[in-house]
């Protein structure tokens, strides 16, 4: 399998993420993957360091998610082993083991329990994983950790991604500034429900377990949550948020997540995940348009999301969408099956700010030569009123071009 | 648009349909699809025919899904009108009286009530259907009924199809034979939940409407709602059954549906509508292969239809049967994300009958070459346990291919 050429929706200019204290990390060739890449990453943290993650509601979850699942309830983390190439999913007591000694081994070089070592990994299905491999290269990748080097560990983690999937922000805490870092893949088999893809976020904020939780589910469910390549779900998804405690405000005491003082720290990781997010569907296998879907006037704000990602998982839809057609009748057809309430009579669809349609016919005077122009841009932005309530969702997904079919229809080979 | 060629699913033997005593039909070129073709019936059935519908669940439904759902509870008929080209759906007011003044028109022709006239549309949303043309058409529709037209009926309400579907049977009440013919069209925009599709089916035997309806409901549910080609729900969806009364036992009771004096047509109608069904997803845009997905071992029928169909509709599962790579990883990614309950110790998978999966890992001992020659068939078997309980379902669908994309990138022109 050779690599893919970039995405035409990369973004055009990376963010540079620079290094965060109480976190290094290091990148290994352990042929997992194919030869001649990296394909294995180790972060390491110092002791302190606070952790929460979002898994997967797939129902076949691999033994990674199964033990992160466990441990993660201690609320605390030393390292993150992550390998791509191979899901270690549905591998039987195969896959277990790998977990157990991986972790013990990773607990090894970085002198702490096997317990804190939280482990993902993504990649093909049923294949039993030579984590040997992994534990082999552990000694080595120890002693190479390095705080500087975000990007290779982005890239370390992709399988059919395009690009490094990178995002940074700062945040102010009671006049303090602290980071956030996060790295992401992503590209195929990503439907929303519960952290799609895996997702990596280190702050040197202190902030405990708790709060990382429900900072993290909020976040997600407004960003991941929000997005849709081509509907399935992955046995591996996950988020995992670390805080290494070294910045900011040592000794303030905050109650709540709500407390007005995470005011900012709150916005700032909500845009850095809806930033990661957006750069997954960007990244969307063969996808040439980023499309947005925002529906208004639903029953609640589920009903909204609900018939958003109808029309978003819509292969008619999005087949259009990749043919530069604004075939309208397309998505009432997914406003419809979409289950949820819909007054067809006040129903209205704008395509790139332009009404096509409205009070359930299409509107007879829209210039037709402004939709068709929007209709090549690389961003498609639709827009649907259903003339019900006041719900509203907006989510974004990816067009179904031939090209995810020529990187789907042999993936193993 | 030009005609596809034909799906290379297609049967190789026709079905011939003969008459049946009391139903007569005619074809127009009424200018409503493409210039040149047939895209208007008009059947015509005789005093005393009994009727009954099954209409799309999809909440945008047409006009015509309306007129019928109003007029089918009075459970008798004496015209059809079907178009293909246009759905007449989502045009406001102007669909409402499209449907009426058709109604209206095709009732003088025939010499009864508009009410007594069933409508079915099919074709693009969102366009002003030019009803008048179908008007214009029906004296010389009703001058040139003929009662063994079939198969030119069913090639009529054909679009995206590139073949004609028509299914004969013969059934035995109380040692007379009685016939059932049916037609159908289909291609894309087909998942289940009622009827998907437009389907005729008439018989001369006697049976009250109360009687289509049940029967019609319960065949439905066990052949058209377990296909899908794309997961795309039609706005025009639509199965009905006449019954001409004209032969078979005229005077014999029979109580109800249960009675087993219907035990032979029950059984020839499911099978006929089976029949039909599996002609339809043989048409699916782009198929090249006809995929059965069998689930056992699930909580319930109804959570084994669920995770059957998971798999059916997953865009991966369906890439990778197009590439004739057997992925079973991707199959147990589908199961998983069906949320319904399934047993990841237990669970099994078979292509083509011979076990790749069982008890949560791969057989190490299959042969891959067996499986590799069973996906380069036309057919393709996947069988999934889920080592729950005792449900069980099978359903139906194809690959998905460029020629989706193609057929579907721009539909419109």
């Amino acid at each position: 399998m050779k690599p893919l050429p970039v995405s035409p929706l990369a973004p055009n200019k990376k963010q540079i993420l620079t290094p965060i204290a109480g976190c290094r990390m290091a990148s290994r060739k352990a042929r997992i993957y194919y030869d001649g890449r990296c394909d294995m990453l180790l972060m390491a943290f110092d002791p302190g360091t606070t952790v929460a993650g979002v898994l997967t509601s797939n129902q076949m979850s691999s033994p990674s998610i199964n033990w992160c699942r466990k441990h993660l309830s201690s609320g605390t983390a030393r390292g993150l082993v992550v390998n791509a190439g191979n899901a270690n999913s549905f591998t039987g007591a195969h896959g277990v083991i790998a977990c157990a000694e991986t972790a013990k081994s990773a607990a090894a070089v970085l002198r702490c329990e096997p317990k804190e070592i939280m482990i993902a990994s993504t990649g093909v299905i049923g294949e039993p994983i030579r984590y040997e491999r992994i534990i082999e290269n552990l000694p080595a990748a120890q002693a190479g950790l390095v705080d500087d080097a975000w990007e290779i560990a982005a890239a370390t983690i992709m399988t059919t991604d395009t690009f490094a999937k990178m995002a940074s922000r700062t945040a102010i805490i009671h006049g303090e500034a602290v980071k956030i870092n996060g790295i992401a893949k992503g590209s195929g088999m990503i439907a929303p429900n519960m952290a799609t893809t895996l997702s990596f976020i280190v702050t040197d904020a202190k902030l405990p377990s708790s709060f990382l939780k429900t900072l993290l589910t909020r976040g997600i469910e407004r960003s991941f949550n929000l997005i849709t390549v081509d509907s399935d779900q992955s046995t591996n998804d996950m988020a995992m948020m670390f805080a290494t405690c070294k910045s900011g405000p040592q000794n303030i005491k905050i109650s709540t997540t709500k407390d007005p003082a995470l005011r900012d720290f709150r916005r700032q990781l909500y845009d850095l995940l809806h930033d990661l997010a957006i750069q997954v569907v960007s990244d969307g296998e063969g996808a040439s348009k980023l499309v947005s879907v925002a529906v208004s006037g639903a029953a609640s704000t589920l009903a909204a999301k609900r018939i958003a990602m109808s029309i978003a998982n819509s292969p008619l839809v999005k087949t259009a969408i990749a043919g530069g057609d604004a075939n309208w009748g397309r998505i009432v057809m997914a406003v419809g099956k979409s289950g949820e309430k819909a007054n067809q009579d006040k129903l209205s669809i704008a395509i790139g700010g332009i009404e096509v349609a409205s009070n359930g016919m299409r509107v007879e005077s829209y210039d037709e030569s402004k939709v068709a122009n929007h209709m090549n841009n690389k961003n498609i932005d639709i827009a649907v009123d259903v003339g019900v309530a006041r719900g509203r969702s907006k989510v974004w997904t990816c067009d179904l071009t031939h090209k995810y079919l020529e990187i789907n229809a042999d993936y193993r080979s």
